[in-house]
């Protein structure tokens, strides 16, 4: 189910480099290219999906595998402990520029308030 | 599955008062009692689970039934077109003040990167 044209299927693929940090059964999870944070990772499911209602309404238990993989790599990075933030974007209004579900996982540092 | 000491088991038992929007079959949604934006409102599971991570681990489908109702609340205030975030924190270091898993659901306004 890749998409020919979509930047994350390519990752998936690896067909374009990324630094990848897991590799799940359902998910793949790379650091941010603009980290915004000194954790900063994105975990995307295999499969192309735009975004997380669309994936949520097409492929259920989808959600919770990447929220699941998102809290291993947080372990992994050791910012379970100090707390980090899932931000999921939808549509371009809100920064979303790969239409391609993926979950920020942001920690290592304190979080403001408003989260942008 | 209610925890009798926790603010968010009270909103969804109708003991603590909260401007609710959606009432769905798994979950509850309400406006944050200080927004962020001109939509934010908090999607919650009528079940307790302390952040998403537990969720997903002990309750398959949980985090596709939150989602799918996030994007029915950011439809119902007119956000979907222009655009949503969707943000979970887990521990008090990534902002989180309730223990009880709950998404923000922030639109009506440009967002801004980072996310906090």
């Amino acid at each position: 189910m890749a998409d020919p044209d979509c930047l994350f299927c390519k990752i998936v693929e690896g067909e374009v480099p990324a630094e990848i940090v897991r590799q799940g059964e359902r998910t793949v999870a790379f650091r941010d290219i603009n980290p915004q944070a000194p954790t900063h990772v994105l975990v995307i499911p295999r499969d192309h999906h735009p975004d997380a209602a669309s994936a949520a309404a097409h492929d259920s238990g989808l959600l919770d595998a990447l929220v699941r993989d998102a809290h291993e790599v947080a372990v992994a990075e050791g910012v379970d402990e100090t707390g980090y933030r899932l931000v999921f974007n939808t549509g371009a209004g809100a920064g979303q520029t790969v239409f391609h579900l993926h979950a920020h996982v942001l920690g290592g540092r304190g979080l403001n308030w408003p989260p942008g």
